[in-house]
């Protein structure tokens, strides 16, 4: 019963299926086949609007391509402190921008502030050849503390991103969790609140390894495909990350999925917040639960063989769930029951 | 019928049931799964040694990585001028080591002769701070001719490597069909002749997406693991690589797949030498064909629905065919007859 | 009366002579010459230590190029966020090293703090592929504050330097001024304190254009000469970067400019600290002064024609002065007396 | 007497007044001092245009600045066999562009033909992924032979470029050798006859450290403002940087040197050739001399103490003789004479 993440997670049989079906027989490489060509109908539709679609097959590739493209090498991305770009990808955004700076914000939960944001910009020196220039803007949605974007509040930085003349990146490796969550569409979360670049997750959620970066202005997607190719992101059978995507969207798999999760997170948060000495730390809106526990409790799961990771330091008391596609219900509840069970116990301990 | 390429060719039903396999439950990520443990010792005993592996998706990735490992930013790079680092990668290897000089050598059929490269590393400026520093040699195995490289041709430019502290790696995208054709071990053909690093490809010999980095002296592996998550090669569901490449090294289907391809080229070769007009470009060694054919009859092949490249130009009477693991035997007869058809009628045309 | 900067100045005579005396005759090349020669002596004379010395003309190549000689792609350099490298280079140390992230530490006055330094390098994640991999810390000596660090402050950042293994950069654009205010030894302050690498700046102290580059381990400069010709920083008449160092050094003039520089500094904040309603914002221990002063004061000086930069916006109370080796006495005097006037005509007006 | 190259000279004596004249007093930095702009306007009277102008200080980051402008990271710098950009340079376009490709064209006397550009750039897959992007080409005038581009032969070479979307650049180390041997104004040689960019030279012609970047349409110089600072390519006194350069141009200091110069390779170059054995190797055209001569009159220079190299092995018997602004008449006769004196000698022991 692992929730150490989302990525310790197999594949949706529909995915595998749908790769068995694409083995066989001879299409064009490079991208120029069907599977890819329906592809990109389906994200067309999925957005309502023709969108430029590149597949590739980790999500540092979808964030640093997508990065390199909307950002110079002497440009500023501006993320939250806690971004995937910024601490789990050894550096891949300034490799593959030529060495572009990535400026941290705080921010509750895991999200940026507007007015954050603003002010930092304000003071970036643009025009001033001293600095490095402010460029674009990357949102994680879902965030990495589990938590959400409103629609306004996707709005919001989007304002101030046009205001000073900087790109809008999504960072969506959790994207459907995140539309599942707000139960609202795809377009209305991205291009309508004024995201311009989309890196879209499926890894996480059910494919092996498959993200698209999605260009909502086709005109914008500039010099991307150099790039993809360059940095070694094109693959030559690339009916096989494009039937990936096409089962995973297909009959809203993604969004199944998503919700599964999702549903999952939100009975282990319900659960573990009722225990005595239990907090959430953070709003639960997506597939990952942060929660302090007691000490007792936290080395009782681990005895269980619950496999999870204290967050960020081995001797903390907070714990990351991470719940996915194929969570099953009954690991959830095993793992509620034995939570109480030692909650019980270390009580039991202290009134002795 | 598509002799364009073997990356136009799907998958072994072996990989795909290997995939559907490492599917179902959970797994450490990154490559801490049993899966890739298994791949590791699998390795080891192909090439008999403790080597060290790292799996990545391209065959591109493959080769600018392990160049980047090999070669400082201010370093050269000697290879074949029809090389794939050097015409078909979009400058991977330039992005991957920070800004390298590849520097392209003639060489019949595809190879580098020993003495050429001797001769230029030989005015290379090593040392002198002006010129960009000699550092590696690539070679391709099978090369971009359809001819392999015979273990003393090896050893000698190894042995130039050696004298002038270069190192040298093997792009080994069609490894297998190389080593079917010299019939010689893994480890004969690669550090036994003084290979220090290999890209051992996988996909067009009938994997989805996968290739390996083998470093034959584990120590040599440098900051390879740092440069493959900074380059968004590192999948976090390794598993899904890993499994392609082991399906593909057990019971020995890489070379069963390769044996094949090589026999379909051997087979279109000889039937197509024979016909009157038609010269073979190079010797075909591996899977690859290049045969020049008069006009009708490449015309004809077209027109009767067989695809394939004329090579390099639109205009050229030299086609190159490409077989693969699953061309079928029937397949390559039906183009000889088809060519042998429309040399017939061709030179009905002419007596008449 | 400009106390804009210390780069507003213009040249000391004698470096300027020095010029005038190299510009005749033939001499070889890129550093091969006896002037540049006996320059690498007189560093390791002043260093008491057998050197290596590359001499660049502006301070952001000499600390790009240094940090890039430590740290690789995948790295990180810690240094203060008010650093000259993190914030007034518009991302050269990001250029040079190929994509290294700095990380900015904050700290009173312009200084790291060494116990900051050691828990943020604690959880760099070391030896974990996927954050870039702590590598080197720079010091601003003095700093971006107009203080300096103290002997056992730099052992302090070196100790810990040394036990996550990490390499110490200086940035000295103004170690002239350190050296003096400290009245210890250049090589106390460098390599005797742990520092591996400084960037010695003579620029704003009297030179037109020089700095250079002095790695104390001469087998540490590894790959520096190629990294500094491929910056397009290896100058081919290398006797007119060399003649001003030889000059700076001879006699003391870099003690002497830097002494003068300090004392005008001081004699400023003297001034000015007793001035009703200022407060000098950092001790006054180089050539910087920073001071808030009411803003009928700061009026009054610009109306008067004294130019200098309010800190760091343009309605800021606190203003910097910058002194240099041709600061005038006079001008430093008249600058305090119209502080004065300034300062009592607010008084009696708010009086009135 | 040392005939090594260009860069083995002083500096003119009026470029060092100005230096003296220009290291007084306090000037703003970064180029927004009255020099500077007293550059711009002379720079624009001599290319009867309004240009844009950025002073650096070597021609390495002059070309190396001005060719990342002109390519992106994927893109290909189509340039002579022995340009400096290509063999001289120790990569330095490759690092500024983030990785572009340098392709060599062979070409007579060290100049590119235009059909030969033609027909590479033909086949260099304009549009197709897999390929560096044909970008740029970089002209050497004077070339590195010594030899100069006529008017209509650089007009040739920008309609190709024009025609396949690539930029001009022209690399003018040696560009004021250029102007007086083809006797036509600096316009007439850059932008009416197509070229994009101009490196400027005034190193190696009087100056001693100083180019500069020269865009003809200054809405083209976009972001190079940014990668000179990025570069270290900044200087902060930049006021030294442009007095050079206003000396230079002052009075036509630049075109009275160069004339000298090409005066005295004229005169070596009718000299040695009326020698028997002598054969010049190419057209001296500029200020360079290079030619063949027999074993005995070499080793008979160098016993006098003549220097120069022999081109480009140790044991070759083409030498190359370089003069310059401070080339006196009197050494030049002296070569001569020496010359003969041994061409003499190796006949008289010939006839024994």
């Amino acid at each position: 019963m692992n929730f150490c993440s989302d990525n310790v997670t197999g594949a949706s049989p529909e995915i595998i299926r749908a790769l068995d079906a694409a083995s066989r027989g001879a299409l064009a490489a490079y991208g120029d086949d069907e599977i890819t060509e329906r592809l990109r109908r389906r994200f067309s539709e999925v957005f309502e609007r023709d969108v430029a679609v590149f597949p590739v097959a980790t999500g540092t590739a979808a964030n640093s391509l997508a990065l390199a493209t909307l950002t110079p090498p002497y440009g500023v991305v501006y993320g939250h402190r806690d971004a995937h770009i910024h601490v789990d990808e050894c550096g891949a955004p300034e490799f593959f921008t030529g060495g572009a700076k990535l400026v941290a914000l705080d921010g509750w939960h895991g999200k940026i502030a507007p007015e954050d944001l603003d002010s930092v910009v304000a003071v970036g020196g643009k025009g001033v050849v001293h600095h490095s220039q402010p460029a674009s803007v990357s949102l994680t949605q879902a965030s990495e503390a589990g938590t959400v974007y409103k629609m306004d509040e996707i709005a919001a930085i989007a304002e101030i991103c046009r205001r000073h003349g900087l790109a809008l990146h999504m960072d969506g490796a959790r994207f459907a969790n995140a539309v599942v969550s707000l139960n609202r569409s795809p377009a209305d979360l991205t291009w309508r609140s004024g995201v311009d670049v989309l890196s879209f997750g499926a890894t996480k959620n059910g494919a092996l390894a498959a993200e698209a970066v999605v260009f909502f202005d086709k005109t914008k997607a500039g010099d991307f495909a150099f790039r993809r190719k360059r940095g070694g992101h094109l693959f030559s059978k690339m009916r096989f990350l494009s039937a990936q995507l096409d089962a995973y969207l297909q009959d809203e798999l993604w969004l199944r999925n998503a919700r599964h999760a999702n549903a999952m997170a939100s009975r282990l948060a319900d659960g573990l917040a009722a225990l005595p000495g239990a907090t959430l730390r953070h709003p639960v809106e997506a597939n990952e639960v942060f929660v302090e526990l007691p000490e007792p409790v936290i080395r009782g799961l681990i005895a269980d063989g619950f496999r999870f990771y204290r967050w960020t330091s081995d001797t903390s008391l907070c714990v990351r769930l991470v719940t996915a596609f194929d969570t099953e219900a009954a690991a959830a509840e095993a793992l509620l029951a034995a939570a109480e069970r030692h909650c019980c116990r270390a009580a039991d301990a202290t009134r002795r």
